[in-house]
């Protein structure tokens, strides 16, 4: 499986939808190449009412601006444009029956699976995040708190702490805009040092949507956007999840 | 602090040592735009004696294909040509003596300070990884195996995860090579997804030392070379750390 792997996804949609010759690609749409909207990724994404437990949630190690951000982005939820988005232990949770691309079968065994901006559960001591969402603009907003356990240079975050929060915020909004499942590439550019505990606040955008490629931009800079943290591009394989046929 | 940072601490750079124009740039050796020689840096940073924990020694949860490398690499050593570097909790503890640049002045409270590639203690659970480096060919060789807590899709690991230990990776070796400090840029691109609890190689090399800057190339693939799972590049901004005065 290992040498097969995500290669043999990418190359199933290249090869099958995707011919070498770019004049004979198949006219994809700009919302999504695939059948599923918007609308019914998130609806499955956010589960009105679930026992799984959402991380995404103000704790005691919130900074002032964390939690006044969060609560503004709140407000702006009631008016239906911007959805919070759940954040569960792991990846697991969020597709709930469905399945991955031939090839890429998950283990199944009782190991305790955390998705990795959730592997450490001590409150404010790694990752503190949520990620808002606006559907018909395709774009996000994460508010990111890194914590003790995220340091790179003394009393800063580590710069792949950073990526891996940009990576993730790509993930969730490409996955919902257009279902873009896999990170093809990241480019990054860093500015500044975020110091522990302080907000970097990550503006995440999907660009375009061509050739089953979601094309991502995200800025990560302070609340009053003084300081430029980081900038980001990145590019996401769209690959439609199927239903898990029911027991 | 936040405004002037890491812009701060670059812009010294460029303004003190980098004049714009680039025909008026003071002659840099390859080896290091500064005073300290690699030997010396190693000899720093791998302390013959100390009380500081070493992570990056075997422990149960490796997998034998990460072992049988490990002491490839040990045996490797015996010659002098490759150094296994030790792995302390928090980077305070490598650079222990050394301050940062002015600016960057660290936060000296009694917080947990992790590394965030040390950021899982369980063993298995998180990161495991030891990097062995090439002083005289400025490469290094990271052995990387990514436990359940670092999930991205179900059963392999997050890209980010992979972003983080590549820019650790880059961080060590550039610094050792020639006091590379602060990751500049990186640009990932993913080719296949690691399966947790399996091993990845981490090749590294510093390809140049230019205009104060390391630009350096990584490599990730299984131990066979069949399969790769991610390229990588990255631009580090060499700063000279200063001792510390005596108390």
């Amino acid at each position: 499986m290992m040498k097969t792997g995500f290669q043999r996804v990418a190359r199933l949609v290249h090869h099958k939808a995707l011919p070498r010759n770019p004049h004979l690609l198949p006219r994809l749409h700009q919302a999504s190449a695939f059948g599923s909207s918007t609308d019914s990724l998130v609806a499955r994404f956010c589960p009105e009412k679930t026992d799984l437990k959402d991380y995404a949630i103000p704790n005691a190690s919130w900074c002032p601006d964390m939690l006044s951000l969060y609560q503004e982005f709140l407000e702006k939820t009631k008016s239906g444009r911007w959805i919070k988005l759940p954040s569960f232990k792991s990846n697991r949770e969020h597709i709930q029956g469905l399945k991955l691309p031939s090839g890429l079968a998950a283990a199944s065994d009782k190991q305790d699976w955390r998705i990795f901006t959730r592997c450490i559960q001590l409150e404010g001591q790694g990752y503190e995040y949520v990620i808002f969402f606006h559907p018909s603009e395709k774009k996000s907003v994460c508010l990111f708190q890194p914590g003790p356990y995220l340091e790179g240079a003394p009393g800063f975050a580590h710069g792949g702490s950073l990526a891996a929060m940009m990576d993730e915020t790509f993930s969730k909004t490409a996955y919902l805009a257009g279902e873009g499942l896999f990170t093809l590439s990241l480019n990054i550019r860093f500015k500044n040092l975020i110091p522990v505990g302080s907000l970097a606040v990550l503006d995440t955008q999907v660009e375009k949507i061509e050739n089953q490629k979601l094309y991502m931009s995200c800025i990560a800079q302070s609340r009053d956007k003084q300081t430029v943290y980081a900038k980001c591009s990145g590019v996401f394989l769209q690959l439609q999840l199927e239903e898990e046929p029911s027991q």
